[in-house]
């Protein structure tokens, strides 16, 4: 059975390490594992992403979800950042997303340009970054170079570095497309190359498997499948991301394997903020309860 | 017969020298000859390189490869070196893959973009850093010119730069593909005048002749072909590659002949990490022997 | 008949009068004439250029015949003069080639893209820096621009630019091609008005006719064709370039009329070294008899 | 017993733990401890300094006594690293000190003014960086800031930084003199506080009490002052100095004394070349036989 | 007998020996020996110095004479070199001296300001600069740290190094004065320790003796002690300066025992120009007779 890394094998300078053991030990269960509750589809999507729920609109909402459920942190763009988190500064942490776009134009070159720095996530005593990353699309001469910076940043200034690995593009669509097994592995696999702390992945789906590379096209088990996006990220912890709002039965088999695998935690956001507020909090304490199985070493 | 450069001779300033001094005496075999195990496959191809030896697909397993096959150093990406190489800095010399790119967009234009600098490697401690040319494609001028600031960084701070001089693009295909006789001999040839200091090229295919250059479309012999890039590489040290697993036979064959022609060492990767520990150490075992027949002179 | 300008005259700043005069009045005949030997060959053609003569693919083969040959300087790219040049810093001036490409790609767009910096000319004691101006391409915004970079750099540090002014592009192709009277003289006057203080132009074919504007649609002795190219120079020294290897007799008697035309001198390559040292070394004689005919007013 | 503090232990970030390993465990001994030969004396003594011995003016002399003795490294100011290490790059390690001064002017506002660079360190090829601190003096607001600023440099590359802290300045004479316990003491604790990764001390004299603060007017065995201040410097390592020449046995009693405090080493240079060659190497045999009985963690 | 060194030996980068390498053999005798004639005594001394010959206020007179006299360098300060060197640049190699001062205040903090840059030494197509350091002054804070800034621009341009190495303040007053060998060694050391290429010392007087270190407190002839400054300044040639205008004999001599010793050559201006034009060439001529005899190897 996989294991988790822990932190003091990762090679972190004492700030990143510091930031993430807040997260990891001093946030959520306390034990090691992570869940955030992410919020920025109001600008990757936009504002139809809160109809479900209009109260989602409002984020203050969000915050007090977070803190009502015990969230390891939450997410947001700078906006949001500058406008509600000072009234919250410090009781939960935060994520800074560094970039981001609207999906208005077609996705074929997708790149997500920066508009916060790591010096505005130091300035608003965030404890960690996010960064999306878009694996395959034509545009990565552009956005290795952009990311390139970030990830100095955030070593310079001990900032722990979360990438949104995101299969894009049409090369990706022609071979089993953005789900894919062979497209979030190989998403996790650069993120760790490229000096992520932390990576987002996408639960993988192993039975996408028109056109992709023949390592991929055999038979897997979709645990098989999240065992090898974790082995592959190898010393970048995984959280596995919910996506777009699904059974509440699939969401929690997800999380098992994905905890299972030797992930660190999950990132959902509409599967939870897309229902009524009472409703989120017994879906969250479901997945908490997932969660408290996985205790980490204490560091 | 043709004899391999000698460091004394290649008007290195001090920081250069003492870094590929230590690579090729103090390292390895000790003799003044390389073998490196080049471990960026991961972000190149993607995690399926690694099915074939699932264990491969943890850095750790390579590094104690390295160790063990008495390699005389291993390449990496800015991840994998921050998250890895802390553990074993200085056991074994580290080279930093500055620039890299997915396989999944097509090639035609390829141009790898850089993910790290100079700095990095120094502050990783690293004994030299690599950089992929791709030579012939139609983004050359975006190329050189993100070479020629590694370039003057690696100046300035002393550190030797390997350049993967790597035949790309629809021209190159059109002539022979990349990996003819004509392709390689070009593309060292490049590496030596744009100011590499070691140039890791492709064995060359002196049978692939359709609608090359009439110089190269006579009968040569591999020896030959061998012979005149190491020619055209001058005072730049040659490492040749494995490229992708092939009979262990046709490979030490072509090791022999790189020797012979005045290579200065082997980059061997999936060759030697494809297949099962044990084996790989063998098949190492093999490739230092023809090593060790070709000392380089004290210096 | 016309006469060769001299440095006085020329409003150079004293740092690029101080490294001209050592140029025309310190090397080679010091008499105020130039015969350079380029050695980019490598680069621009590929190693195919020195396998009419194996031995020329070594720099060192090539500067020996520098110093025997009583060159007034040697032209490379910066990987050469970082490896060949310091044994010989001094001896020979050296013209550092600051752009350079392959001819893989097709020429419809060229662009030769910047791989050293005029302060790497000065730090390898170079006397002067070359850059190669497409006259024509499409390309020629780009060109431009990184050229203005060149000249201002050229300018500030005292740095004779030398500019390879070639006519190239489809439209030049469609105007009776690149060494047609009309392409010379255009690419002569465009380096003289974008400030080059030294330009090196091919020998201009009044014969090329098809298609030229009509004012070059005349008969035109070749006499009266250098003439005019060095005539639209003006101020800018004029250096008549040998091309691919000719007849010997063809060629004296190109430099012949470019010398009576009021030329500075000749940059002859591969009709030097693409033949055997003792033969290269009794062409190079002959060309200097010529050279000796005419001694510009010492200064 | 003290132990010496490991490498793992010490939160170094990857280059400066790839750069001690190497002084550490590839060179000298091979075993943890180090043992420096510094030849900066010109420089901070003048040339009377090899009035005994005049062969030791001549740094080869100096060089290849450091390969014949097996030492773990050198240490010059720049203009002799500039001239002389090149020539032995990569054969013993350099450490380039980054500060220094002559006698001349009085020593009662000491400060050592910065001649050189850590990126210069980085340029030759060194494995660690040497500043000379003045604890005590006058001048220590400016002796602090340009400290800090080689520390952040030193840190930014992955440079180990040593620091030869010396009790300087009227204050420190009118309490007991630079190599009373008390000063030494202070001195090492300074360093260690400042962010030295290894600190240079001098032997500790607890015998001179006058007027030094009551804590250290009390009788104290050699063996405890020297325990002390290895316990102040804590995780600093600490190379204990031979000074001004002594008797042998004197210096071999300190020597062992210091091993047995859990200092990682000595760095010796009058008592070492101020004497002719084959005696130098019979005393630096000595030395080593000491050394040879404190085997670090192998790491 | 010293030998002098070689410029193969010196670890040069390939600027510096280029200039260097033109200096001493392609100017002067040519044969690797070195005759400067310095022209800054109007700043630091005033136009006093011109009263023994008015002739030589006009800078034109002073580079007429070096051209004659077959120099190998002219010395000035940036307002001479842009008014003056123009129109000679290239005839005669210029010494940019970067920094001077006049001698209205005392001496006691004797600090020499920077009124010029290395980058103007490129601009003026000099062929190397030179700086004035005050050795045992209480100032060499500030003097180091401009120094030191001169030092990397120098090395980053290739331009050669040429430091004054002047003992000057109240310690050097009371310790035997400037001129004593005591303080002449030690500032031939300094220099050498800081990365000077060249050095300039005056002649040193073994029998100025009044309170210098015990060391020097002995009989040495003028042979001896110049052998022992060359010594101390090992792979940074020796120059030695003539000083205030003695007898010719003496300086004769001087020259003599210089150039026994291992120096490089002579840097003479009041006892060269402080006389009537054809009398100056007499003196110059009888100077490079001895300069004849010591001809270097040829590189």
């Amino acid at each position: 059975m996989p294991t988790r890394p822990v932190l003091r094998e990762l090679g972190l300078n004492t700030g990143k390490k510091a930031r993430l053991r807040r997260i990891l030990f001093r946030h959520g269960l306390c034990n090691g594992t992570a869940f955030f509750l992410p919020y920025d589809q109001g600008l990757e999507h936009g504002p139809r992403d809160f109809f479900a729920n209009p109260a989602a609109s409002d984020p203050r909402f969000i915050v007090k979800l977070a803190l009502e459920g015990g969230f390891n942190g939450i997410v947001t763009q700078i906006g949001l950042a500058e406008k509600f988190y000072w009234d919250y500064a410090g009781e939960v942490p935060l994520v800074l997303k560094l970039n981001g776009k609207t999906d208005i134009p077609a996705d074929e070159r997708a790149l997500s340009p920066v508009n916060a720095t790591v010096e505005d996530a130091v300035r608003l005593g965030a404890d960690a970054v996010g960064y999306t990353l878009y694996v395959g699309t034509p545009a990565q001469e552009a956005d290795f170079e952009q990311y390139r910076r970030v990830r100095e940043d955030a070593h310079r200034l001990g900032m722990p570095l979360i990438v949104w690995a995101y299969p894009r593009g049409a090369a990706i669509e022609a071979k089993g497309g953005k789900d894919s097994f062979y497209a979030v592995d190989y998403a996790a696999r650069t993120a760790s190359e490229l000096g992520a702390d932390v990576v987002k992945v996408n639960f993988p789906h192993p039975e996408k498997r028109a056109a992709v590379p023949s390592s991929y096209d055999e038979e897997f088990t979709t645990q098989q499948a999240i065992d090898a996006v974790v082995r592959s990220a190898n010393r970048t912890l995984v959280l596995v991301s919910g996506g777009a709002k699904l059974g509440d039965e699939a969401m929690l088999e997800k999380a098992h394997e994905s905890m299972d695998a030797g992930a660190t935690g999950l990132i959902f956001g509409r599967n939870v903020w897309q229902r009524e507020h009472d409703e989120s909090l017994r879906f969250v304490a479901a997945l908490r309860e997932i969660l408290a199985k996985y205790p980490g070493e204490s560091e």
